[in-house]
C-alpha cells in the first residue's frame, strides 16, 4: 500500500509535514497492511508554462515526496517506494534524488495541452484520429467531418491556455499540421472544422473551401488531451517502424 | 439512402426549399441508389426551455422535413421515409402529420440537460454512475470520490443552462437527490463533490462533512449528458422490474 502525498495543494493526499502521515502509516503497518511507500502527482504542473516554473514544480514534487518518505522511515516505518510524476514534471526535473519511480501517462503520446505547456511540439504528438470530410457549410466557413466528440472526447484542455485548439488540430492524412485549421465545434458524431487566423501563422483560408477539402478527403486530428481521446476507443491502430500495422487493444477503466 | 434536411440552420443538411435537394435526389436515384427518404435533427431545440418554444421547434422540424419530402415526390422521386427527431422535439411535438419515423436518443435515459430544458425531472433520469467516497479536503468543503471524468465524461452540458450541475448531480445510493451536492470538479479518476447553495433548495451543508460522507459511502451521480457518460463504459448494469440485475453490453462507436 502506498500513501498519497499532497505536494501542491491541488487535489488529495496528506501534506509531507502533517502529523497525520505518521498516524496513517502506523495504522496501516500495525494493522497488517504491507506499507510499500509514498506517491504523489503534481497536477498543479499543468498550470505552468515556462521551463523555470516547470523545474521548480518538479523539485517541489520531488522534495515533498522524499521528505514524507524520510519522516516515515524516521518513525521506524517501511517506505521503499518513492513515486512521483506528472508528464510536465517528469520531463522537467533537474534531479531525482531519493525517487524510486516516475509515473507519467500522457508522455507516451503527448498532446496539444503538452505543446502549450512547452514540453513537446506538435510533431511529437503520436496519437491522432483519422477522419473524412462529409460536407461543408460554405457561408459559415465550415468543413464537416465524421469525427465528433465521440471520437475526440469532450475534453477542451487547451481552452484556458495560450493557444486554444478547440477539439483538435487538423492535419493532412500524413499528420502534417494545416496551420489555422482546428476542430472548433463538435456534435456527437460530427466535427466542425474552421480556420482560426490567430493560429494560422500567416496562412489564409483557401478561396474555394469545397475544392481544398473535398468530400471524402482524409484528415488527421491531434487531440487536446490524449488520455481522453484514447478512452473513446477500444484500441489503437499502431503504425510500426517497419511500416506495418498492429492492433493494440486497450483496457478502458481505472 | 436518406437525404439530410437542414430544418434549423444548426449544423448540416440541405434546406427544404433548396434547388440542391431535387438535384441531389435525382443524382442518387438516377445513379442507382435506393432513395428511401429524408431525415433531420433539430439540434437547435437544445437551446429552447419553454413548452411553447419547444412545440414551435418541433413543428418547424416536422414542417421542414415533410416539405422536403413533398418536393422530392412532386419531382417524381421516391421518398417513403420522413424521419425527424431530437429528444426535446420528440417530446414536444403537437402533431406529426407526414412523419413516418421519430428518432431520439437521450429520451431512453434522460439526463440533467433534459431536466433543464424542461422535458423531464431528476426522478426520470434512469442512468447513473455508482461511486464511493475515498477522501475529503475539509478546509475546501470537498468530498473526493472514485469517479472522475473517465466515469462521467468531460461533458459539461449544463454549464450554459439555468442550473449548472457541473459533472453531475449527487444522489444517495438509492438515487435520491442530495440537494445542492454536485460534482464540481473532475480529474481523470477523481471526482470532487461540493455544495452549491444556489442548487440547495434551502438545504445547508452538514457541519461535519467527514461524518456525513464517510470514506466508503456509496453515492450515485446523475449525468449532465447520458450519451457521453454511457460512452465511457463498455456496458450497462440494469436493475430490472423484478429486482434482478442484467448486464447489457454496448456498441461504443458511431
Amino acid at each position: 500500500m502506498l500513501i498519497e502525498i499532497d505536494t501542491d495543494d491541488h487535489r488529495s493526499g496528506i501534506p509531507p509535514e502533517s502529523p497525520l502521515l505518521i498516524e496513517v502509516g502506523r495504522a496501516l503497518h500495525d494493522g497488517g497492511m504491507v506499507l510499500t511507500g509514498v506517491l504523489t502527482h503534481a497536477g498543479a504542473s499543468y498550470q505552468c508554462s515556462t521551463p523555470e516554473a516547470l523545474a521548480a514544480m518538479a523539485e517541489q514534487e520531488r522534495a515533498g515526496c522524499v521528505r514524507a518518505a524520510e519522516r516515515l522511515r524516521a518513525a521506524g516505518l517501511p517506505c521503499p517506494v518513492v513515486s512521483v510524476g506528472s508528464t510536465p514534471t517528469a520531463l522537467s526535473a533537474r534531479r531525482l534524488d531519493g525517487v524510486t519511480e516516475v509515473r507519467a501517462g500522457v508522455y507516451v503520446f503527448m498532446d496539444l495541452v503538452m505543446c502549450n505547456i512547452g514540453v513537446c511540439g506538435t510533431g511529437d504528438v503520436a496519437l491522432s484520429v483519422l477522419t473524412s470530410v462529409i460536407g461543408h457549410q460554405l457561408d459559415k466557413g465550415w468543413v464537416l467531418v465524421d469525427a465528433g466528440w465521440m471520437a475526440m472526447s469532450r475534453d477542451r484542455g487547451t481552452q484556458a491556455q495560450a493557444c486554444d485548439y478547440g477539439y483538435g488540430q487538423v492535419c493532412d492524412d500524413t499528420g502534417r499540421v494545416l496551420p489555422g485549421w482546428v476542430m472548433s465545434g463538435a456534435n456527437q458524431e460530427h466535427g466542425i472544422l474552421s480556420f482560426d487566423p490567430t493560429l494560422g501563422r500567416g496562412a489564409t483560408p483557401p478561396a474555394d473551401l469545397a475544392a481544398a477539402f473535398p468530400v471524402g478527403r482524409r484528415l488527421r486530428l491531434l487531440p487536446p488531451h490524449a488520455c481522453a481521446t484514447a478512452a473513446q476507443f477500444g484500441g489503437y491502430t499502431v503504425l510500426q517502424a517497419d511500416g506495418g500495422i498492429a492492433d493494440w487493444p486497450r483496457w478502458n477503466h481505472w
